[in-house]
């Protein structure tokens, strides 16, 4: 018989349910579970990943369950059906519902389809991401058009934002694994391999921990393509390697981490240049976390790091700081220093990231780079994010931009033109703000230049 | 730029674009490409799969396509959206949609909005097996409710059933490297080992190969639980380990084989007995097959070995003919003796089992046993099939058909009751149906019971 342990104890999840209902006062809340993804076929289906509020308010990782929770009378139902022996004859023996419902503190049990006579028709729910929360949604609630509900997106955020020492401790082994993945392939990484090879090792290392991806991995020698999922480039002697990826820990809990690194372990000079202003960005961003701080102005400061580095490398030109309030370093950092990391590798991404990353306080801004920047409120004591800045030479921009001489007098479009096949860097580890500031999740793996040089000859 | 071959010439899709539509007569026929399908949040999806008849008649991998396949104009007409330079940007350049089309010999492309001017409301269309589909017909075609064609899916399945030489080719090529994967497997299988550690070591096969699982693997010692997802049990000396894998070549195409060994390489006598009966089930179905012959027949035959084998190893009693007859022998051997394989690995099923591997001659039997019988129609050159007999000693089942005494003039339940921890033994390879019978696809990996003990050895 599988058992399945849930991550916590039932008094936990009773006390995240208690916290929902009062902070939503009164209604019903539909929380739904994930169903199995077909890929090719109903019964050919992808590895299940259950609905991360599911997973945070319940624990259950099962598919095909609903869970109501009603703030009026206090009660949580969990709706879901129990095998047929023909179910046990191909699937084995499974553990009882109630049982499992009774892990989560949970006490009542109804089959799937009594969820008619329990829900109501202004029953909060939240944002579906896929089919067929759309289609269960509609036929539940017998809608046309679907309205999700901003209060129970705004608990949901307000509480999950906020990690636990519990969650934290998740977080860590979710990071800890991570990073040892990474060495592996900073450690195996060699001239002649295909890409693929070396997300074949990931793979392995991460099933053999019993573990899984938390996002589809980016393993490429083309780290100027932000989200590459192609990997079929072999590697070269001199190019740059970059490996963004994360393990997700049993618990359902994301690591999220980047490495750059030179195939055959030597820098070129501009490599390094530029590798080692990354580093300085990185490391002042995170000597700037602290509570109270906007994570937008530590973005800010980081886009001023590369900018100085790019201008000391003769990429970029004039006052560093005039670049960056005009946005011209964008065209190297297009994307944001980081965001929330939990249940989800971008957390409550589903629920919108506005609502994660924002707050009354502070907009998301409309412009180039700053679009892309997921979070911007204040930082909280709690909040578990990614550091990752990186400078990139994406061909495409570069020459739409030159051909536009847009911020040509920040640019060197001359020196930059001679070189549209650097490549990509990025530095990436994972943070928990704490009293100290920003915290390292888990185990440490380097990024120095040297130190990374040093780890290359091993 | 990541450009993409397709697996066959323009050619050969426009010859099966119109044989489809002189099958189909006239009318509109849509083939719904598959989307990306989300995992947590909109973002984080799944590695993309094609659908299989799309792949088929389009050959595109890619997401967010729809064709249009026009009988009564000759035309295709393949709709979907180019990307913007944000999108060049986070995934680098993409082959334009028109070089693609043009290599699958489509002249016509639109933007995906456009279908609504081309769609017409009698337009046929295959059963849906993804939520998405299910939301993109109703929109496209303003359904209440779905009425999949049935002629289109005839159309289909008689077409898809009937593989090419070229077909035949890439199946060598899956099954190949599925039985490569097994070697592995078997090569590295030791006590002490969690099954997700094999798990592991196959997906590094499968993606240091080009390649990926044709569905999730069992990997268990726990085989008698035919479709066991779960691999956290540890090796111990002595029992069955079964692994039924296979590997997706890039072509689509699936492999799809299963070997059971003792771990640590010595079969007990009961277990060798067992074993060989399957061999014996094997050989004697796939000398059975040739084209004209029921598949049917040929299952009942594999029952006939495998009941005379239990027999003689004292779990049944009385005439095997008979207690077939009767059906007795499904309670260790509950499954059918195979299916079609193409681009998916149960193909087509999900334009429905009965269709596919049944037809005007045969219906598939209500009756336990043959219910699970995915193929029982007459065979024909160019069917691509899997044989794989076994026997199966499953606790649950056992206990309750001894509880109703049923079959009891067959089944000696006193002795099978001290044996319910006994597990369960598959053999499964693939083959196409040619002028000789059934031919082998791919590389032999040996099963023969001194085979797999050597092979142990090593």
């Amino acid at each position: 018989m599988n058992i399945q342990e849930l991550p916590f104890q039932a008094e936990e999840y009773k006390a995240r349910r208690k916290k929902l209902m009062e902070s939503m006062g009164s209604g019903q809340m539909l929380l739904l579970g994930n169903s199995l993804s077909s890929i090719n076929f109903i019964d050919n289906y992808y590895p299940f990943r259950q609905d991360s509020s599911f997973l945070y308010y319940i624990g259950i990782s099962q598919p095909g369950l609903n869970a109501l929770i009603d703030a009026d009378e206090g009660t949580c139902i969990l709706f879901g059906d129990e095998m047929s022996i023909d179910h046990v004859i191909w699937m084995g023996e499974q553990e009882k519902l109630h049982d499992l419902a009774s892990k989560s503190g949970i006490t009542t049990v109804r089959q799937s389809h009594e969820i008619y006579d329990y829900i109501k028709k202004n029953c909060h729910y939240l944002p579906p991401y896929r089919p067929e929360h759309t289609i269960r949604l509609e036929e539940y609630l017998d809608l046309k058009e679907l309205n999700p509900s901003l209060k129970f997106i705004m608990s949901v955020v307000d509480q999950r934002n906020i990690k636990s020492e519990s969650e934290i401790e998740f977080l860590r082994k979710a990071s800890s694994l991570t990073s040892a993945m990474h060495r592996e392939i900073i450690l195996n990484a060699k001239e002649g391999m295909y890409e693929y090879e070396l997300v074949a090792l990931a793979s392995q290392f991460a099933i053999s921990n019993n573990a899984s991806w938390s996002f589809t991995p980016i393993l490429t020698v083309n780290g100027q393509t932000l989200h590459n999922h192609s990997y079929h480039n072999k590697l070269e002697n001199g190019k740059l390697l970059l490996f963004d990826g994360g393990i997700e820990h049993v618990s359902g809990y994301a690591g999220d981490m980047t490495r750059s690194f030179p195939v055959g372990g030597k820098f070129s000079p501009l490599q390094k240049d530029i590798y080692d202003t990354v580093v300085l960005a990185h490391d002042k961003s995170r000597d700037l976390c602290k509570a109270g701080k906007y994570y937008k102005d530590i973005h800010l400061e980081a886009a001023l790091q590369l900018a100085t580095g790019l201008k000391e490398a003769g990429f970029m030109k004039e006052d560093p700081e005039d670049a960056v309030m005009e946005g011209a370093h964008a065209l190297f950092y297009p994307h944001g220093l980081g965001h929330m990391i939990g249940l989800d590798v971008h957390d409550m991404e589903n629920l919108g990231e506005d609502f994660v990353g924002y707050d009354d306080t502070i907009r998301r801004s409309e412009k180039f780079g700053l679009k892309s920047l997921r979070l911007g409120r204040p930082l909280e004591k709690g909040f578990a994010i990614t550091i990752e800045p990186g400078i990139y030479f994406i061909p495409q921009l570069i020459r739409q931009w030159a051909a536009e001489k847009k911020h040509d007098e920040f640019i060197n479009y001359d020196k930059l033109l001679k070189h549209l096949d650097f490549g990509g860097i990025r530095i990436e580890n994972d943070y928990v703000i704490n009293d100290e500031g920003a915290s390292l999740l888990g185990d440490a793996l380097p990024y120095q230049s040297d130190e990374i040089i040093e780890l290359l000859k091993q």
